[in-house]
């Protein structure tokens, strides 16, 4: 099957805002093995739209429309769809009737312009908007069969979800099943992950994706079969034998971040944190923190940019700091064991390094960072040096000191990324 | 003029990354003036891009493409553009020899594919690369001008702006001139905006266009003039004209983030900073020290997650947690004036609060949070409800707490946002 993709709106072809709507749409394709041809984005114009349609059912099985279906002047979309195959505008009275309780629930005046969401062209199959007054549609002209779905991210994304990807596969007709999963993994090279896997990825009814999302590689097994149970059976096998041979490698599924993962495993284990953070200045702390719920098992920190906080804060001996400076293993190390101690909790974890771009010296160069976790009875620390960018080595310092967090919680070893350079 | 985005790459249509380039490019072209009014992508296959090329010749006056100039076997644009057309390709000596030297220079093998980027369709005008081995071109085809840049970001959006922008304008010949610059806002709303500033908007050859990102609203005036300097001088004239009028709500221009604004405020007055966080979670930290320089400035802080830390770390009276709670006036008060006094720092933020989604009492709702800035002599704090996520919840308190710090060195009232419900 051929999909396209076309997102309409004066903002997006204005620049003012990324249109995320199409990686999302593409990438929820991909998952039923069906690649995207064509992405195209038009104004709410008219003519534009008419062109784009009837390219679109000339040359696509598929085609996922988004934008154009909310309640202003601009929002074009079924009416322009209609005019493009010469297909009547007909008024569902059952959307109709949603549209008005949805007003009512919330006492406010429905305008003409609300009812026009419920016109939909001759023949139209109505997709059901439960986040919004926006319904979207789904209607076959030539080759295609559109799906049209609301811009709003949140309401197109569960419409595709619960509406559009269980239409494709049941137009697949019986005996196709696709399914695709996400291991996500740290510290492991994808070249160095494909090689790993190689017997893995070429053992059949199941192909290998590769992806690198910074500083993570997520793997993407892909599985076709005869029904969905056997597709997931197939994943379930699959994934088993990638988490065996990778191990801790692994860390998480879909749309897990390692923070969430860190956080779920402190909670079940009722166990505690806090964070002495130098050279990341807070993100480990506020990554852990994006969580809800993480009050449960998050202490707190210290930000101890100034050697006089290193002290004052987390006790840090003078000495220590005069003797091998603020970037040393015996710093990193009295700061991890100081913020446990402080905050009274199982696991402390500190930075410190030079982010750049400014700040090193021959023997302390920038992108050196040394990462300590303390927990009962013993400290383990190490020191690294990445060549990148600022951002992205507070990225990766973060993404290490989670890390080691959850090897701690697993009992496995600490290590850093195998590709980082000591 | 009407332009087109394209974009090419395998990558963009499997969903694998959010494709920028195409809202920068926009953006660009918005600052000439320019209209976008098609933004395709297509995937590095030579008769889906050979079809993009021809319509792009038959509706457009100027096509920006980006991707497809690299040196791998999927790298096509100019072979494929010159079939486009019938159009000869022809070794640019020139470039072949940049390229040589460039890996000389790195002391690495050249390959043959490497040498193909310096084939281009025959009457190209070579636009150079500074950044890598890719160079673009630009060549005119039926009523378009393309011009071929790089997919690589920071390769793209510089040749745009060095290379591309100027060819643009003097295409338009003489007497046309067309400058835009945004002006950053922070604290009212866009229509409170509209209104305030509706008879600036309304003089002459200045027009004034808005833009929202959470939190801020930017301003944006774009000038048309006979030449570059009428335009900079009407920019200029209309550009102060607004922050006469909008005061301290104007913090910065074009890409000057808060953070980058008070960090410099900071360094120019020799002053320095701490925070004590609760709900922020280490947010404010991170945005300070997300620009290199900080430790200037910021001397660190204490992320107080738990009733504990506030009394341990920051002298929060424990009988001030007991008897009003951890979210509440003196508590926010007693962690602003603790942080700025264990810091020894001239100013002392904190932020105590319910992000949520959960967490919230009748008393206090989810989105109750309370703001301090001590400073010498002085405390100033308040309260506001904030109904969002709790991202969005996150990021707005951390921007009213460091806009309070930019009010503090102006020495103007600290307030919060007007849209603010309190």
């Amino acid at each position: 099957m051929k999909a396209e993709i076309l997102t309409i709106g004066d903002e997006l072809l204005r620049g003012e805002i990324v249109d995320t709507n199409k990686s999302f749409l593409a990438d929820r394709l991909l998952g039923l093995d069906i690649e995207t041809h064509f992405q195209t984005s038009v104004r709410d114009d008219p003519p534009a739209m008419i062109d784009a349609f009837q390219r679109a059912a000339s040359r696509s099985d598929i085609t996922l429309v988004s934008g154009g279906l909310g309640p202003t002047r601009d929002d074009l979309t079924a009416a322009v769809l209609a005019e493009a195959f010469g297909l009547e505008l007909l008024l569902d009275e059952a959307t109709l009737e949603t549209i008005r309780s949805f007003f009512r629930s919330r006492s406010r005046e429905m305008t003409e312009n609300n009812a026009s969401q419920a016109r939909f062209p001759k023949g139209a199959d109505i997709l059901p908007n439960p986040l919004g007054t926006a319904p979207g549609f789904s209607i076959t002209q030539g080759s295609t069969r559109f799906f049209c779905l609301p811009g709003v991210p949140n309401e197109m994304t569960l419409m595709m979800d619960e509406q559009v990807m269980p239409r494709i596969e049941s137009a697949r007709g019986e005996g196709v099943a696709v399914r695709a999963r996400l291991l996500r993994t740290f510290g492991m090279g994808e070249s160095t992950l494909d090689d790993e896997l190689k017997d893995i990825a070429a053992s059949g009814d199941v192909s290998l994706g590769f992806r690198t999302s910074f500083p993570d590689n997520y793997l993407r097994p892909l599985a076709r079969a005869a029904s969905a149970e056997q597709a997931e059976a197939a994943l379930d096998r699959v994934c088993d034998a990638i988490r065996q041979r990778l191990g801790p490698l692994v860390y998480g599924e879909d749309q897990q971040t390692l923070d969430a993962v860190v956080g779920q495993m402190l909670a079940e284990r009722g166990m505690t944190i806090a964070v002495a953070e130098s050279c990341t200045g807070g993100l480990i702390a506020t990554r852990i923190t994006d969580n809800p719920g993480s009050s449960a098992y998050f202490a707190g920190g210290v930000i101890a940019y100034s050697d006089a906080a290193k002290s004052a804060l987390l006790g840090v001996p003078a000495a220590a700091l005069e003797e091998h400076g603020a970037v040393s293993d015996p710093v990193v190390r009295a700061m991890a064991e100081g913020v446990r101690e402080r905050f009274d909790v199982d696991i402390g974890i500190a930075t410190t390094g030079i982010s750049g771009p400014d700040g090193g010296t021959d023997s302390k160069p920038v992108g050196l960072v040394h990462i300590a976790l303390a927990r009962e009875g013993a400290t383990y620390a190490e020191s690294f040096v990445f060549r990148m960018d600022r951002a992205r080595h507070r990225l990766l310092t973060s993404q290490i000191a989670l890390d080691w967090v959850r090897r701690t919680l697993l009992d496995v070893e600490l290590v850093g990324p195998k590709w980082a350079q000591r």
